[in-house]
């Protein structure tokens, strides 16, 4: 397939001039193909109409322990903290994330061909699936700035050339999730509005984009449209309770000024049949730690 | 009263030093005097324990309504924006508070009169009151900055020079307060608790600290304690449910990313048995229009 012909394909166009636009989704959420597996009906459900459903208690306390310990570890380890993978926060120069921890991290391994786990995102795609990004965060206390809004399917589209929303996001709290610490702000239903955003997308885009977006995110007049439209729900809970969001989902996150930090195990799972093609609107794909491009690394 | 008498007899010193200290109050937070008013037992009590209790619906629609027409009709004017009773918000140039509206506005001036807002305040200052100070409070969508966490009566005191605790603030919600839009954050019960905090007031402090406090603000040690501690709790509630929070309330707010601003009324009464002596911690008072001097400007 040449760049000509998938630009000719792009159902998806975004960041290829000055002007927002609103695309609805022609794909499915939930895919058919996989029936068995952890989700219940009600869950896939759920999934299908809001964009994002919860788990509560996937992990238990004592797993959730074991993962905490596993991120003390990894962020006093100074190879870690010196290594690309490893993300700092802007201001303090705190860990914020760790990429691709599910190679370096053993546990984290186990965790993503967890059946508890793997077996939901199968379900989901409607396919077998691999891990096009993992990574763990940490958001302390006080000087956590928050993410603004937006959609992950727009970057992974725009600068990792996945062509279609045939992904799936899972987030898994190892730190209590309070309404008021940061937390993540999603927009039911909002995932299958697709905002095409404006601008172009700078080189090594990727480097300040993980700290804080500037291409890629939607106006004001846009979220402010999808806001009163779909409204607005946070995920909270205890530690060890697991969201699970469409990619196309519109979320985002304030700052968190309280003392309770607050720490997640991202891992995203893309369908093998919605392997990168090159990017759709960036000059090369973002590095294999940021956005696998091998599909056949299939998770089992 | 010399000023020498007046240090003697300071049993909430702070801004002295490089220390901080957690002074314990001695002060009541509901005085007895005043049996008669709004505020049901069940109300005093949780004042008592917790340093605030709500009223949900305290305004009807009807009423938040008219308010929110008189904000909007206050910040439209060119006058009102030129005053300097008018703060605009630091980064968008926006109006974030306007103080002394209850003698700028008639219609916030009836709101102090009625009943149902003056009678609770004398029920739970023991005596007869008058207004510290007010202000509308608007938080715009978006760009919302928060407020870092606070004892208002630790300014009160230092640069107001109110002896004790013995002042109660109201805020009555304009708009739908969520969790996730910048609502006001209370840690239950530590208004016993006096933090004494380092650093000294420089001259005209006010004019920075209405937009950020910078001096007066504990420390992240004292605040981890207390939030862990008393934990947390956030008002939420429609638009017209009030807050009724004691002047030692340990409180701050997060930022407002989500597109739906935050409004409120804000007024504080203190006891005509608490007047305003010298600063206890500053060369000169505030502006009347921040504080008032006069006592005896008695609300009936």
């Amino acid at each position: 397939m040449t760049v000509a012909d998938v630009t000719t394909q792009d159902r998806y166009p975004t960041r290829r001039g000055t002007e927002s636009a609103f695309i609805e989704r022609t794909d499915p959420v939930v895919w058919s193909g996989v029936r068995a597996g952890p989700a219940t009906r009600t869950d896939l459900a759920a999934h299908e109409a809001k964009g994002f459903h919860t788990v509560p208690g996937l992990l238990s306390p004592a797993e959730v322990q074991k993962y905490w310990q596993e991120l003390d570890r990894l962020t006093k380890d100074p190879e870690v903290r010196a290594d690309e993978r490893t993300v700092v926060e802007k201001d303090s120069g705190q860990v914020r994330s760790l990429f691709e921890v599910h190679r370096t991290s053993e546990l984290i391994a186990e965790l993503v061909r967890d059946p508890r786990v793997l077996d939901r995102a199968r379900q989901i795609l409607g396919s077998e699936v691999y891990v096009h990004q993992s990574r763990i965060n940490y958001m302390p206390g006080f000087k956590g700035s928050g993410f603004y809004w937006h959609s992950d399917f727009e970057t992974w589209h725009a600068e990792d050339g996945l062509p279609a929303p045939r992904a799936v996001s899972l987030s898994v709290a190892l730190t209590d999730n309070y309404p008021f610490n940061g937390g993540l702000m999603v927009m039911p239903g909002a995932h299958r509005t697709y905002v095409s955003c404006v601008g172009r997308t700078p080189g090594e885009n990727y480097k300040s984009s993980l700290k804080e977006q500037k291409v890629g995110v939607p106006g004001e007049d846009d979220i402010t449209r999808l806001g009163y439209e779909h409204g607005i729900e946070q995920f909270t809970g205890y530690a060890g309770s697991a969201l699970w969001f469409d990619s196309n989902t519109m979320h985002g996150s304030g700052n968190n000024i309280t003392p309770f930090p607050r720490s997640n195990i991202f891992i995203v799972f893309n369908s093998v049949r919605n392997a990168p093609v090159a990017p759709f609107a960036a000059d090369r794909p973002r590095p294999s730690f940021v956005a696998a491009r091998d599909p056949s690394a299939v998770v089992r």
